[in-house]
């Protein structure tokens, strides 16, 4: 059976399409009333990711709800950390909390690379799950964290404005740290293949810290290995998000990928005559125009549409949806973007 | 009396300079016991800004103790919120807090743009008395927030990682923020033009969460007032430092300022062919560098300046110095700079 709606297929790969496809990254989550009533019905955020049938359902939601164009699956980018031995909590209202973090060799060899598809199971049986409750409406998405910014949460053990202590480490210990961003690296190929072996339709890398490094240790310790997964993920359109590096731009005209976010920082004209339509750009509304009106939603999504209007686009927008913002205004930018065409 | 070291003004006046003059953002404070000692002894940061003879104290240590080029006085962008009428308390290990923000009209119409030389007597106190004490062995910087920044805390009340409902209140609430900007711009210029009144030799305006903001938004709710700004001060070299505007840079050319600050994640030689010796750029080395050894400070600063050789350039990091940093790698990096020439 084929996919009803394949919008966001075709505009990866650069295929014709009728209009411009549109999801949100974070739209499974604390925005919908119907994931936090299931959300509030657990002991935490990480029963409801280790839980299949749980995290298939709010997978769905935005489908049923908010009518995106892609569903993406419920999950964590530190699953792999945790997969590797690093165990996580996730603190409410705070974020997540590492009681161990990698500082020595040793830590760095205790760290596990094999059982990924036995001790990520969950992650593979929600997909399942959802592939076979979505019937084939819209596409699925699968993602992983880029190696960088999982080495800064298994450095720093928390979330950080500045990520002192994991970009100290590239300065203080750059042999280490390739070593640790190599295994990462590894599960994440590992990880990315088997959720496409479980049924993800298209796959996004996300490198959330990326815009906290300098250019050139960007390019030595994130790019570099964004590249390997890139060339290593071939059956599936691929998305890499880094979020805050306009200065690795021109390099990611070099990736093995289908697609590159922007967020809401970057300029899109600079970004469509960089790329010259050899790749599909996604984003890249500001967040907060979600704050606005329904007016200004409205105006500043089309505004965006215009901005892209003849070049390869997936709409969404520049970040993850914050979770205060009303869905009706989230629909309101889906409606928007749907009704451009 | 003349400045026996100069190198600052000249180097901001793109003059002839013998070596590359050099400084770090927040050299006054954690970093040194020196300023710990003085500032444990009271009941809290705001006691120590607000009293000029020992602001003044902790304003000349890095001078004597690390050997900068320019002092800066210690003190805080939060004066001007503060002396227009929005009270806030530094708390302890989270940063400053208004009680009351800014949501309205009324809000707006309430704060005051009078008085200033009154209300914040212990700042231009505090620079005369570090002029005196000083005896022009270095220029002293003066400072202030750009509106917007200010305008983000004047609206959120607090840091945050987002400054969504400061961002969201531009999206609903334009006009108010014009108003309010105009009112922060207002109270900037005088505030600047009596900091130079009582000594200062060269003033930087500090654009904290130019960053955050869309290409669009920040040309019209940050440069615009930057530019009111430069525009009314004359009287010395200007410095505006719009940490991660790297949009902005092109705009920022039409400036009437000497010098433009970069952050670290900023292409030096893109800056240069960018700003073609027509201003001084000031900057980047990550502050990250200086967790690292002594060799690694050493060569990545000399890295940096020779990657600016040729052209007019301030050394600094390209943000704050961290507060958990050694001052002796801090030495490190003032003597690598000192030995270049």
């Amino acid at each position: 059976m084929n996919l009803k709606n394949d919008l966001i297929l075709r505009a990866a790969n650069g295929k014709k399409i009728e209009r411009t496809p549109v999801w949100l990254m974070r739209q499974a989550g604390r925005i919908l009333p119907e994931y936090r009533k299931i959300r509030n019905s657990l002991s935490g955020f990480k029963e409801l990711v280790e839980t299949p049938h749980l995290a298939a359902e709010v997978t769905i939601q935005p489908v049923d709800i908010l009518g995106v164009d892609a569903a993406i699956i419920f999950s964590d980018i530190l699953v792999i950390p945790e997969a590797m031995g690093l165990q996580y909590e996730m603190i409410e209202k705070k974020g997540p909390y590492f009681p161990k973090t990698i500082e020595s060799q040793a830590n760095i060899d205790s760290l596990n690379n094999s059982d990924l598809e036995d001790h990520l199971s969950y992650v593979f049986e929600a997909i399942k799950i959802t592939k076979n409750e979505l019937s084939q409406r819209v596409p699925l998405i699968g993602f992983a964290g880029a190696p960088w910014t999982i080495f800064a949460y298994m450095i720093e053990g928390q979330g950080s404005k500045t990520f002192s202590k994991a970009k100290s480490f590239l300065y203080r210990e750059p042999e280490l740290a390739h070593m640790l961003l190599e295994k990462i690296t590894i599960s994440t190929i590992e990880y990315l293949k088997l959720q496409i072996k479980a049924g993800v339709d298209l796959v996004q890398i996300f490198d959330s810290w990326a815009g906290i490094l300098s250019p050139e240790y960007y390019n030595e310790f994130g790019m570099k290995y964004v590249h390997k997964i890139c060339d290593k993920i071939n059956q599936v359109p691929l998305t890499v998000f880094s979020k805050g590096a306009f200065f690795a731009l021109q390099s990611m005209k070099n990736l093995n990928c289908n697609t590159i976010g922007l967020d809401w920082t970057m300029d899109i004209n600079q970004a469509i005559n960089l790329f010259d339509n050899t790749k599909t750009l996604q984003g890249n509304l500001d967040p907060c125009v979600l704050y606005g009106d329904f007016n200004l939603i409205e105006k500043k999504t089309k505004e965006m549409l215009n901005n892209f209007a003849g070049n390869r686009h997936i709409a969404n927008l520049g970040h993850g949806v914050y979770p205060d913002t009303n869905p009706e205004k989230v629909k309101c930018f889906i409606e928007s973007v749907k009704s451009n065409n």
